[in-house]
């Protein structure tokens, strides 16, 4: 079973690391990380160097195709080879997946409308703009797409996929082994429970404020 | 505030970016990735390149240090370079920190002697025969050491870590940034809610069981 993470400049590392830590672990599992050349691709600030083992021309059918976001999402929104490839392994994949802003990209290159899916909070107008039906839950399945809500819940949403790939027996599984028991420090993970001046203020310094 | 983290070959990438995720938006913060070596490091299974961007003599005095686990840990639990960068960096370092196996390292390299630490959940024994007290908490404070659980456990740590260092209120915004409200799929993140016979499979492949 091969998983295709792609990577690009400027992502969300998060995004990808999340579900990585957990799909890595399925039975038969191979991750490759892919992007539009190979070498090194730089995170969101520029701290973390991540190494692109394959260009998307190398990776013809990958079984799950898993789509970060990220301030770099906004460089991958017109028709270009990332689409291009998207679509056409989307053709044969068997889950199309996507994290955070991730899912725009997903919308954009024609792979969501009409369908429900999730997407960072700051993210819903915009994802709605571009044809897909914005959930807002963690993580919404709809068919063979499987989108994650902000950065963290790459992790849910993998657990879950993980499941249905392999069987709870084998997710949970992953789930101890990676000791995921969430304790947040505070109960403001989402805009639902974080004080309205805080989200507010993150509204105001969004890229997607409008 | 630099803050300095840790990579080797086989790190559990998600021990890392866990932290990295929240700490880099910590006002004024400027992460380094450190290694023996600069150059490129391979992840647990592989999979993953991450750039290695100082060498451990090119950063002397970060504010904040973090050790990350992984299998590879087990390469670096004899006295060597990576001990001695510790003990130097810890002279001076505001905060010393790790995730997962990584208090091992820190153990191992005497800067966890009788003090309360956390770590993986299969690896609780071991810390206590470098002498370290282990905890059974999701991260524990003792001093300027903060260690977390395993895996994913160091998005709690770093998000608490970040109260402490900036105030609750920028932490929050943090959390809120990276949508950290985990709704997992299963309720077996831990040995103590998972089903004992999923626990005594994962002892039973342990490369800690005794």
């Amino acid at each position: 079973m091969q998983i295709a993470i792609l990577l690009f400049e400027r992502v969300t590392v998060l995004d990808a690391i999340g579900p990585f830590e957990v799909l890595q672990h399925l039975p038969g599992a191979q991750v490759v990380f892919v992007g539009e050349r190979a070498g090194t691709v730089r995170s969101e600030t520029g701290s973390l160097g991540l190494t692109v083992d394959a260009s998307l021309g190398e990776v013809t059918s990958p079984d799950v195709v898993l789509v970060p976001g990220g301030p770099g999402q906004s460089d991958h929104m017109a028709d270009g080879p990332v689409h291009r490839w998207l679509r056409a392994v989307d053709q044969t994949s068997t889950w199309t997946t996507s994290v955070c802003t991730g899912s725009l990209i997903l919308a954009a290159a024609g792979l969501l409308t009409g369908r429900r899916a999730a997407t960072y909070w700051l993210a819903v107008d915009e994802l709605a703009a571009f044809g897909a039906v914005p959930s807002r839950e963690r993580f919404t399945f709809d068919g063979k797409y499987a989108t994650a809500a902000g950065v963290s819940s790459g992790l849910d949403m993998a657990l879950a996929l993980a499941g249905r790939i392999a069987g709870e027996r084998r997710a949970q599984g992953i789930q101890l082994g990676i000791e995921y028991d969430p304790h947040p420090p505070y109960d403001v993970g989402s805009p639902e429970t974080a004080p309205a001046d805080l989200v507010e203020e993150l509204r105001g310094t969004s890229r997607f404020r409008r």
